[in-house]
């Protein structure tokens, strides 16, 4: 059964080493607190609780799921405790403003707080991640005496919190939302209407759920400029801060899944449930939208997690069971057989967990950097640099949801490969891994939906290829200061080519896309794997120059992990990124390949 | 839920059409009932079967699973019923030899009936599968006594067979297989030991299960030289050919998996079982391995099936679900949306399915008749006929194995993908179809055994790249007929410079390898994949090309069906055959990048 173990070392180099997280906190207002010793002290406490607390209940969440029984759904077992601890560890409110209660910390401190969680426990990580979803809205949107009411709890972690966007017709697509609200005479709402899909909907964890529902007034537009936000509690809040009455919203049925069974997936009915309007009417889109992009870093974790658990349990099989005897000849003598380690096939698979998982963290800790700047832009009102660091961020995030949960889905298959028949059987818990993993792929926007947001609003619409030119000069200058290094060169003068031929793709494309809009639809996924490839090529010449860098200054008890990490980004250029160039390929290919066949000749039968 | 229809539109035009199964049967002796009227009737009779026997008891197979109770394995509800309707049909004895009570018909009919089982529901189809492999066993290593006594119950049906390999402590290197045979005074032998991963180890569905059994004799050979083959059933047969007393062979327990979960995968516990020798002492595992070739092909409709039946599914579901509107502009201005199959990106994923499915049935088909070769050679005891054919399908059939299941992996994730989150829903059934596929590439060798079997066995080690060489004059010859037809020009060099790139990289891999021997190891999953997308790109050109010249010589009432073959096979080249590329680039990559990283150095924590 796959066993945790936070990588905090991996952690550690980059933070400090790659990306100097000291000297970006220091910068920060939120940065007071995060001196270098406090944060290495919570990221150890966290990396603890992650193992001990909730690494051992993966498998139980798994077998036993949840359940739904006289209309409340209850946890597996062990949750409501390991749940308890984390409230008891302040740990919701990690990155929460202080005037609510939390420890005003950055948000990237709570980013790879969720990455660990996520990691040894995807199940259990999904309540207090919907939590942050609801905090975040009401901390933007909320009126003040809503941020009073809801936010205390909330960040405390006694209550928790949902997003209730889609409905039976509707995920994507949200501007078919039928949930009805019709206003009362007291200034609240009532609720009518049902969602599926939500995640948190019931359990008994907290106290009190607060959901966010997506709705309709009477006589609202059509479509999605007709929508509006509300506040739903589960039970209505006493003026004492208490659980008063309880609400017209229950959990209808919980979904049966293919995996993250420990997490309630809940058919959600609202019957005239009372509700408070929050922000704008008929814009609750906007709204709900605002922080995206942060939220979906959460999600590119998932693509991260999965790699990194699967990579560590894994690689103990690679190394404890053995067949065959290696190619190069025999390696163990005395043994029955090699270790699968000794197999280069079998390496091969490892490594491409192990450059995912930290190829991946490393554009998590890049791009949370970003985060922490628009937090603080929010903070301090500075509507210009909000703007700013949105927009960078609006061009990473579908890169890495939408790339990095692909790559987490591979790289949980190739742990159950490493398995043989083995990772078929459930008591490794390997295969466990792999259906969890599969919802990332689907949820908060599917692969495709990212990559029409990066390349036909992002890159096109936005920026006319702008975007791209902004990331790729970074990009190109770091690798030009790499050229003369023997070490780095193959690797510079390859991300070079790359970032010259990217800003090619983006201009081809749009060139296409003027004359048959398909064009963007046809080209997104390959336009997503593409950049998803570079930018990963990118964070692995970073973690190589540090390497390099350190190698070079000689003396450093950690030679091997320097050199490991040369080895892994060399593997990663030679193995990996060549996928980038039939991606480049396909992305040019004609619309008429996927659009000239009429739907009814896409199957003949008799 | 996923409803199979049998494609027998595609089965006709490969059969008829592409490879021109009418003569190739009339030239067999096997063939001489399987006239066209009769492999039609056969054809639509068994998809009849398969649709309405099957496929409705596909999702209560994966809900209920097998159940060991008292010792005994019982099925899911339904499964016995429909069972008993194969043995009436006579489905089972379709290819086996008249003698034996065998309708006679060629081996690849066989081939082409469990491509339509194991597509309507693959737990189902493993019982009859593992006797095939049982009685291709007996039928070819068995004594005279041995045939009578069991292919006659074996044929009908009415027993059941297995094959029991695997071991705890082994899967992959067999030459570590523990079991032991005590030679007893009567001829017999007292089988003890463990076999794991036993498909249809135990069941409810036949009146008797025979048991082929990997072995060692007291004082054999270490390694692989030193294990003997046995039948063990699990009643002892009597004089009469009915079944006596119960052997020491149980059912220990049952695996708990990801999928399958219809097939029962058992813990095999053999304590003092009788056993009869059968073929040499020693020579268990040779004799295991003929007819290897020709199971695998059974093992590689496991790609195609999953890609078949999850593209119905998705397919109809991207006709009905509405979303956005297609970028093109409105397609459905009268609906709340457009459905999804008017989105580029979700053709992207569909044609993706249906090219896989497409391509690797004819695959399939043109193995099939190297198939049929050998089983006619091996019933005429012609021993040269033999190994030709039996060379040409070991080259052939690792591609199918390893390359179509990968490939069926990805379909069965795209039809998920394009239910979006519906897809991660068990009712809808798209993610039993990627569980069950999970299985393809781990059992009956691994990817990356077939992989090694492929690049280190078949192409360099018995043939020194000449098995390429041999394959690739063939396509060549096919491309350059077409070089001059307008439509198939593009497809037609495009193989050309395959074919010569092919060899190519088997003369770099090959001459790496003779100063590194890690070469095979590190390139050879590159190489099987390459070598898959090619070997799809000829079967996409050979049915683009009949379907190409179908139109030209015009009034066709199948004109859509063809002009929908050569719109997929253009998908084919554009979209799918660049990765070809990207697995050239990276089997030529120095095994430096695998191999470097001491096994202590791969993970660092703390």
């Amino acid at each position: 059964m796959p066993q945790y173990k936070a990588p905090l070392r991996d952690m550690k180099f980059l933070m400090n080493d790659v990306f100097d997280y000291p000297r970006h906190y220091a910068g920060l207002s939120s940065g007071e607190n995060a001196t270098p010793d406090i944060v290495e002290a919570i990221l150890n406490e966290c990396g603890r609780f992650c193992e001990e607390e909730l690494s051992p209940l993966y498998q139980i969440g798994d077998e036993e799921g949840c359940k739904l029984e006289n209309g409340e759904v209850t946890t597996p077992k062990g949750f409501k405790e390991a749940y308890n601890q984390y409230v008891m560890g302040g740990w919701q409110g990690l990155s929460a403003p202080e005037e609510f209660g939390g420890q005003g910390l950055p948000a990237s401190m709570g980013l790879f707080k969720q990455e660990m969680m996520g990691t040894a426990n995807w199940s259990f990580a999904m309540y207090p991640g919907l939590s942050l979803g609801a905090m975040n809205t009401i901390y933007l949107h909320g009126s003040e005496e809503q941020k009073q009411t809801y936010l205390v709890p909330l960040t405390e972690g006694r209550w928790g919190g949902t997003m209730c966007l889609t409905e039976p017709q509707c995920g994507t697509d949200l501007g078919q939302v039928k949930t009805k609200a019709e206003p009362q005479k007291d200034g609240s709402y009532k609720l009518t209407g049902t969602k599926i899909f939500i995640s948190s909907g019931d359990h008994d964890l907290t106290e009190n759920i607060v959901h966010i529902v997506l709705a309709r007034l009477p006589g609202a537009p059509a479509g999605t400029r007709g929508i509006s936000l509300f506040i739903v509690p589960k039970f209505l809040p006493t003026e004492d801060g208490g659980v008063g009455e309880r609400n017209g919203v229950n959990c209808g049925s919980l979904e049966k899944k293919m995996g993250i069974k420990a997490s309630a997936t809940c058919v959600m009915n609202f019957d005239d449930a009372t509700g408070y309007l929050i922000g704008p009417e008929n814009e609750g889109l906007e709204c709900m939208f605002t922080f995206m992009n942060t939220a979906r870093i959460g999600t590119a974790i998932q693509g991260v997690g999965p790699a990194e658990l699967s990579y560590q349990w894994a690689l103990e099989y690679a190394k404890d069971r053995r067949s065959m005897r290696a190619l190069s000849g025999k390696k163990e003598p005395d043994q029955v057989a090699d270790s699968l380690i000794h197999h280069a096939d079998v390496r091969r698979m490892l490594l491409t967990q192990k450059a995912i998982a930290e190829g991946g963290r490393a554009m998590l800790y890049y791009a949370a950097k970003t985060a922490d700047h628009m937090v603080e832009a929010h903070t301090t009102n500075d509507e210009k640099a909000v703007k700013k660091h949105d927009d960078k961020l609006g061009f990473l995030t579908p890169i890495l949801k939408g790339f990095l949960t692909e790559l987490g889905n591979e790289a949980a298959n190739l742990g159950m490969q490493v398995f043989g028949g083995h990772g078929y059987i459930r008591e490794h818990g390997m295969e466990q891994i792999a259906r969890d993993t599969r919802i990332a792929t689907l949820y908060e926007g599917t692969t495709g939906i990212q990559a029409l947001d990066l390349l036909g609003r992002k890159v096109l619409l936005m920026t006319q290829g702008g975007a791209v030119r902004e990331f790729t000069l970074k990009v190109a200058n770091f690798a030009r200061k790499h050229l003369t290094n023997r070490t780095l060169r193959p690797m510079a003068v390859e991300l070079l080519k790359l970032t010259a031929q990217w800003n090619l793709l983006t201009v081809r494309v749009m060139l296409s896309a003027r004359k048959d809009r398909d064009v963007v639809s046809a080209a997104a996924y390959d336009f997503l794997m593409y950049s998803g490839y570079v930018s990963m090529a990118y964070m692995w010449l970073r973690q190589a120059a540090v390497a390099t860098d350190k190698l070079e200054n000689g003396g450093d008890e950690s030679e091997a992990f320097y050199q490991t990490k040369i080895s892994t980004a060399e593997f990663y250029y030679e193995r990996l990124l060549p996928r980038a160039q039939s991606h480049a390929t396909s992305m040019l290919s004609p619309t008429r390949n996927l659009m000239q066949i009429e739907a009814e000749n896409l199957a003949f039968t008799g």
